[in-house]
């Protein structure tokens, strides 16, 4: 169906998007699935055509426009080369908001020109063992000594960890028994401080472009320059993202299953069963058309919803809405697709194999399904 | 979540809709069902309102505005009170688009300020006992004979056949072997022209408030001048309105299934279980979420939908894809609503009963679910 | 799949039962559903030719043989001809087992050859409005007074209500603070007693052949020698026969289902659409295909249920998993068919509708779906 | 829900196995995924513990026990600790029965004391690029040249095929323009035979523990003594087993589901979400409620086919539907159990991951769900 989301200034930056993913990710692709990562280089080829700085201001490098739908533009062309942007989604839709929102001016300075040209790599540590999405349950600490302060705490699950130069750790500052959600502090910690170590790198199911790391600090001495915003505030801040981090969600599901629907159909008439195009068959067709149905539902009350986050009306619950529908839309629209493949969706040479297992996450991260029904059947009054 | 569709005019009809609903509809409703119709002096109340001629010409007696979303307006006001307005849908939707676009200057004059005033209702004869929705396949015959055609053929699932004073029929006017689409052509016949008979009215699942007739026609003269646009290419006319007569069977998917989930949240609010209100058990509170979910990626879908229709720019397989989704949508929701009602939701006296039997049908007329995939398998080049 | 559960006298019996519903319901049923009952004469008829008495012992008149299979056969003979047999699998299943298990000997005397012949009528009025399935907040009351008891209440759902020589009512004889299953006691009332009346005959979506009534009892004088089983001990009495007031509900369910599955075959096989009979399309076989295997796991399970019950095995969670999945796999399938009836699955006329409607109650009485997990959850260790 | 599949003898067996794959299987699965298969050794010792020669006559070796119960157990054995035995199941569920039913007595004498005690592994290769399960249209071929055959062709999706000694191969023999089903042949190609060679190992989503690789026959000399049954007859006997093939899926799918449960009822349990046990939210409950039932269906239908196919009574549209039900079931359980898991359920540490990418291709080999659609639908007349 028709979208009516984009400018002229969208559809550019799309082709620059699409030609990038074309001749630097699609070839190397297989070997970073190996290697579990995207290399440091392209994260600065990207920086340099200024794919990562968009949002930031232009007097520290970036592109001066902070329009969402860049990020969109960017994710939808990876996912039709079936392919992702390894933590380049995480760094500039769930992380960069942070700096953006929070990093004081002499902060901006030191690390805005290299977030936005792709030299510094960065992660956001708040899940903990055993704690999962209960920020309130937090163990980790920072105790205030002089000018630093003392980080200690593990934390678990988080993206890029392996590769992050600078790491946005959530501790507790102070205990307020009045009020659960006072006393978490954000601390940039940065590649080699004495006491912070990266753990095991998780052997995750998909997505194996993109590492997972459990992180370790110890007597970590960050300085107070370190802090991001305000102590004790961050409660606030981390739920203040929370949509947007639902929606980019939200914005891969359906810009991959779009594109499973666009393998599939080339699979399918290409490929014969018994004589005929397996495309042929009444079942290949009515599957695709209900999957080509779910998908552009989907698309509609996305691209809605960005518009609204565009214009800062997208409440969390429709946030919640959005990610549910379009995370559930996209497992069954990959299952269906792979099915069509036969055998050959099983191997991972085939693309479809890998959309399949990134695709399991998307009903767990950012929140489960289980957490946006949560949060839905309140705004429902129950 | 936020709509964008509407302007202060809609919404200002909506309260005249609204009001109307609640005076009008819902004290009678109950008796309608019974008789199986909505009386013809409330056609009429409608038409003094100006609810039937929005679209119509001011020099006929109409409103003016040929704008889709006044017809949204009103199915939705009529869902929301739990009721439908009997075959005024059909009639502003399916029927009245023949007229405004083939209707030559001599028949507006004649039949516009009866369809603007409520004292002319109106029915379209097109399918037939065994032939379904292939139009080729049409049994039903006119033959030329001096002023007149003379109109033979049986007519079946004719809705607002009984109390129609116009039907617009469809018959075959010809054969051209090299094209089955040319041939067809659409005839006004009039209450009371002799040959003319009405059978037996169907008895349906739900949709109490609207009959469904058999009409035959039997050597019917029927004169020239009540020919609707040009003889022989009537196949054309009716694929042109398939799209609107899509859409406007998801607008009243859309809104059943909303005003499904606000009873339920009612009723389980209300109604315990076990010395606690139904609503507070988790399973209510995911049940509804997961329908709201549903809802509202609908009608983003939806909304897209008759941006596009309101600009010309409905394409049929998306008018398809708009169907299938909200349909299925609406059968889904209704289906999870109506469970939590218990056992009071299989009583016909609770409309959430009405709303389902109602709703089977959505998924079967203007073409089956399984048509509209073959319309979407298509669009893809399957 | 090939069964194991009926040895050569079950066939015989469903012989038996076939050809009476052939005979004696098949060409009434239309007119008793109009009527909204089975007509007395018909359980007579029955009770004649000994189906109705198969459990009771020789010497009231019955059968002598209380082999649950033979209430299988029957439901499966109504099934196969696209009927029900009324409140005749109420009486059997549900109501005869309290007469069977705490009828005293005068009882039996009294009205076992009435229930074995078909003169006496039965129903069992345990749900009052508002509170559902909760028997410990039962409200109506039951009072000694000399060799009688004062009985008060009001009942609602009561299938079979209307037509009843024998209620079975449930009321609360006393009050133990330390146990609430303490205190409910079963009287038996009589078409007749002064202070029992009939209300409102509440209107189904479907199931139109068995009246579904509210009962009210204002100072009914109950003799004492009417109590069925020990006084204060119904709780324990409604419990026992759960399992299998479930075990015929999936009878039921799976019967009706594979009726479904006939019916649509013969009617796909037969119906062409656009020139080509509606079975030779694969979306069609698949669909069909799809609820065979579904029936035929239903089936398996059921089976192997009735075998655990016939050897009194049957624990009550596994009942509750047998009625949920037989339940809403016959939901399931006959949706699928019904669609593949097009406009004509929507006629009442085509049984195909009447066991759309009559099946939406199946995921609801007896327990609901929901009731259903919670017992199995608990069967869990959850 | 009580079985009645298993006599004492199996239940000795299944000790047997238990305890076998507790000791040996389990602790060494890790590393046994890294490797892409189990040791040599492993299934020697599972040989000299008898598992792997129960059908084979004791003069060769074997348990003389040809009862498919035992294959059952040990399938049910692996999967309750998380576990699969390998190509095990494939051994001796698919390609077994080959060399049992068609092996003369020199052939007899040759392999089945390595069959029996593990020393000779097999692989069955059939299955071509670019034919997939058209028999027919097979195009590897076998030329008979003295007393020998020169064999040449591709096969893939070749189950076990790094590790076999021994590899049936399909080819064809003659061409019978009456009969597409005449002129392929088994044959035995022995490891070391010159040109044939192992190609690529194929890079599965799941199934790690088993390898799958690409074969390839240049000229291979294979001796005319290597032929197993009648030439040209191969067609029937790929036929015959397919029941067989059919219903070892399902066996794993029911078992693998019901494992899924146990281990996301313990980890529920044990795991808190803000400060609750993950299993006691209704929703925990009443998804593993739904989870249970279904597997229920799914073990009831399955044992009834085992019990059949034990009496030589199973059909093959019955396998089908077993092998439909029974992995769509598997699909939906799984998927549903790892939701419970959060994002543990997403690392590939918690064996519900592994359950997860396992279980995706049951729905695809030996015969996908909608080959098997295909061939209930035949069996309903359609």
């Amino acid at each position: 169906m028709q979208r009516n989301l984009f400018t002229e200034d969208h559809e550019a930056f799309r082709e620059l998007a699409r030609d990038f993913v074309e001749k630097e990710v699609v070839p190397a692709y297989p070997e970073w699935e190996k290697g579990g990562r995207m290399p440091r280089e392209v994260f600065e080829k990207m920086g340099a055509l200024g794919m990562l700085g968009m949002a930031i201001d232009e007097e520290y490098g970036g592109g001066g426009v902070p329009d969402y739908r860049y990020n969109v533009v960017l994710q939808e062309e990876a996912a039709r080369a079936l392919v992702t942007l390894s933590t380049v989604r995480t760094q500039l839709e769930v992380i960069l908001p942070y700096f953006l929102h929070y990093a004081n001016e002499e902060q901006r300075k030191r690390w805005f020109p290299g977030l936005a040209d792709g030299t510094l790599l960065t992660a956001v540590a708040m899940t903990e063992p055993g704690t999962g999405s209960d920020l309130a349950g937090m163990r980790s600490t920072a105790v205030r000594d002089g000018d630093d302060w003392i980080l200690n705490g593990a934390k678990t699950f988080i993206t890029g960890g392996m590769q992050a130069d600078l790491v946005i750790v959530v501790a507790r500052t102070s205990t307020d028994p009045d009020n659960r959600r006072r006393g978490l502090t954000l601390f940039v910690v940065e590649d080699g401080m004495p006491g912070f170590t990266r753990g095991r790198e998780l052997e995750k199911m998909g997505c194996k472009v993109q590492d997972t790391a459990e992180l370790s600090f110890v007597d970590v001495r960050v300085p107070a320059a370190n802090v991001l915003g305000e102590v004790d505030e961050a409660f606030g801040y981390l739920g203040h993202n929370l949509p947007q981090e639902r929606l980019t969600v939200a914005v891969g599901s359906v810009a991959q299953a779009r594109s499973a629907i666009a393998a599939a159909i080339d699979y399918t008439k290409d490929r014969k069963a018994f004589g005929t195009p397996v495309a042929s068959f009444q079942n290949t067709k009515f599957e695709l058309a209900a999957c080509s149905t779910e998908v552009e539902a989907a698309q509609a009350m996305l691209d809605r919803a960005v518009a609204l986050h565009v214009d800062g009306e997208l409440s969390a619950p429709d946030a919640a809405r959005v990610k549910l529908f379009c995370t559930e839309m996209q497992a069954r629209v990959i299952d269906r697709c792979l099915q069509l493949f036969g055998g050959y969706g099983y191997m991972m040479e085939y693309p479809i194999a890998r959309l399949y297992t990134d695709a399991r996450v998307a009903r767990i991260y950012a929140g489960t399904s289980e957490v946006m029904k949560v949060i839905i059947a309140k705004d429902l009054g129950l």
